[in-house]
């Protein structure tokens, strides 16, 4: 089987605001129709004001992650980014950076490898509603057998 | 040389509670039994409570790092997580998003490119000891000639 | 077009102290040198004292990024680090962990994928002045057309 590369994306509509969505199903369908067997696969959101991570995501933790997020980069705090543009959505910046807008997840044997309990998700930190491409990147094996 | 795909895992017994467990030798010892030459290894972690990182791996910073930790997200509060598990480990979960699962390292010239004081390790910051599996996902040259 | 592997590095003088450096172009020089197609690029320091992210590179945000980080792990606090080193750089330490020191960035269609305010940073948190060498490692596509 032959190493190759592919790409697509899964297109968001946020509500901005720290909004947490579940793509797990998305990625799961890429990896599906392009009958990825084995690799990595790159999640990626190119802007500054959202991330890419994992959670288990279920009510509570939606809660608990905007609020801890609150205490490290506080939403209501003035920051010398809003000297620049104005926009109200420092506190965004910071938590994208912190967070990370890159996550790679393996491929094997056709599947992702995910714990039970972890979805891979975007989270917009931006403090508007926003549409979102999130990209995604594989390589390694396909599996090409009967296109 | 051609680019092939290989996975492996590090079998974990960890002690939970914050345990920061350096794996650095397991996945230095994946690179070479397998001959890896040159490409990117994915460290990855397949649960919520848990992440790969990097540090210096010294008695100090093993217990700095917890401690950063509750200041982040305390173990001894009350977690919106916890109305629906009652497992009082939401502040697992909180970390576990904010450190990150997925971590890549180049090889490069049949070695890990890593700082000196710089060791990969599994923390593992639910509250219970836990068997963990590290993924180990190799893309990239690997030296086929003596095999 | 056939799936290989490069590897390259960005020499960088940082000044320490949570400098935050635009690698952005030295990034990009590598995907066009190297003419890159469609693949992953791994950004990676191997230090235990800086981190690779994204940030809107303007003035506002570099002077946030390190306020934010003196809260998680303030400059001026004793770490339990020193007692084994006394070189007082615990807190770039515990930064560097949280932040992560590797970073990958998508290739396609010959050009990194980034958000237009998205900029790749080195962040150097360690307290003195520094030679750094961030390592870039490619697996995908190269165009070997015109070689």
């Amino acid at each position: 089987m032959a190493i190759r590369t592919l790409h697509g994306t899964i297109e968001i509509s946020s509500s901005g605001f720290n909004d947490i969505i579940d793509i797990t199903s998305g990625v799961r369908q890429f990896v599906r129709e392009n009958r990825l067997k084995e690799g990595q696969l790159l999640v990626f959101i190119n802007g500054s004001t959202a991330a890419i991570s994992t959670i288990e995501y279920e009510p509570g933790l939606l809660k608990d992650l905007p609020e801890m997020m609150d205490k490290i980069a506080p939403m209501k705090r003035r920051y010398h980014h809003d000297d620049t543009w104005h926009d109200g959505n420092g506190y965004a910046h910071l938590r994208s950076t912190l967070t990370g807008t890159s996550f790679t997840v393996p491929v094997i044997d056709g599947e992702l490898v995910l714990g039970t309990w972890q979805q891979i998700i975007l989270i917009d930190f931006d403090n508007s509603s926003r549409h979102r491409s999130v990209v995604l990147q594989f390589v390694g094996e396909v599996d090409d057998s009967v296109k």
